[in-house]
């Protein structure tokens, strides 16, 4: 079962992709999306788009889980990142049905045990359960990954987590 | 020059066609792309995606106007309206890179002549610039209308409008 993590963003969008077979996972590749401000945001949401069918084409994951948003402080940065998520969720959900969704606490307690874990007992735990050598970096990708991670752990065929 | 007003949404996305002839403009059609909450988010915006490149298809528009979101009421309403406007605004960008925007304060100034007119006295307006015999429906349609208007009138050709 091969697994790609999403961590949605405009600016980096983290992924991951692992391989679970029962309960080992191995890594497959880790890394971002990236774009810049000096394109317009049609053109960032479109390259994002290009992108994200190039992992799919490349990867051909059989479930993909995304980690859910949320938003406290700029409304304006939330609805930009709102924007991209929704053109990457469109272009997964045209590629499988197979979408799933967790809150970082949902992340958190998976990974580490823990709800409130911070970003670098995540990150360490993930290089463990993988068996790295060095911790996955940007940190979008970790998260990407530690969302894959959650995902063959606890939500695996689990209807509960199915995107709504 | 054919212009495609949209005033982007989830639930009720409003469209509207007019083809401007120097300064006669002339209604094609309005309408809206409606999607069901007994879908899914991702259904949701697929369907969108397909509808609006089935718009675009058909009414081959040489420009595009949108509505500018704007919010402050409740965040997780604003999240999926503007996952919805992400899924717009890049499957119009894909077809052409002429996509200007406009706040409603634009639209008002620009069809009624007062930045604060209501509702209705859009509508009114957007009737009678078409020569209609009735008011556009649904709202939303009657706003991608208004924002095409905006558009023939005020903004076609300058940048400042341009999306960023």
């Amino acid at each position: 079962m091969r697994i790609l993590g999403i961590d949605p963003g405009l600016a980096t969008l983290g992924y991951g992709v692992i391989e679970a077979n029962g309960s080992r996972l191995k890594l497959v590749e880790a890394g971002a999306v990236i774009t810049t401000p000096d394109l317009t945001t049609p053109e960032r949401l479109c390259a994002i788009r290009r992108d994200i069918t190039a992992l799919l084409n490349r990867f051909q994951p059989d479930q993909i889980a995304f980690e859910e948003l949320f938003f406290a402080k700029n409304i304006t940065t939330g609805m930009t990142v709102s924007a991209a998520r929704g053109v990457t969720v469109c272009t997964c959900a045209e590629y499988t049905t197979k979408l799933y969704e967790y809150t970082p606490m949902q992340i958190k307690q998976a990974v580490v045990g823990y709800g409130k874990a911070d970003k670098h007992q995540i990150q360490e735990m993930v290089r463990m359960i993988l068996g790295l050598e060095k911790i996955i970096r940007p940190d979008d990708a970790a998260d990407a990954v530690a969302a894959a991670i959650t995902h063959a752990n606890t939500g695996m065929m689990r209807e509960q987590f199915r995107m709504k």
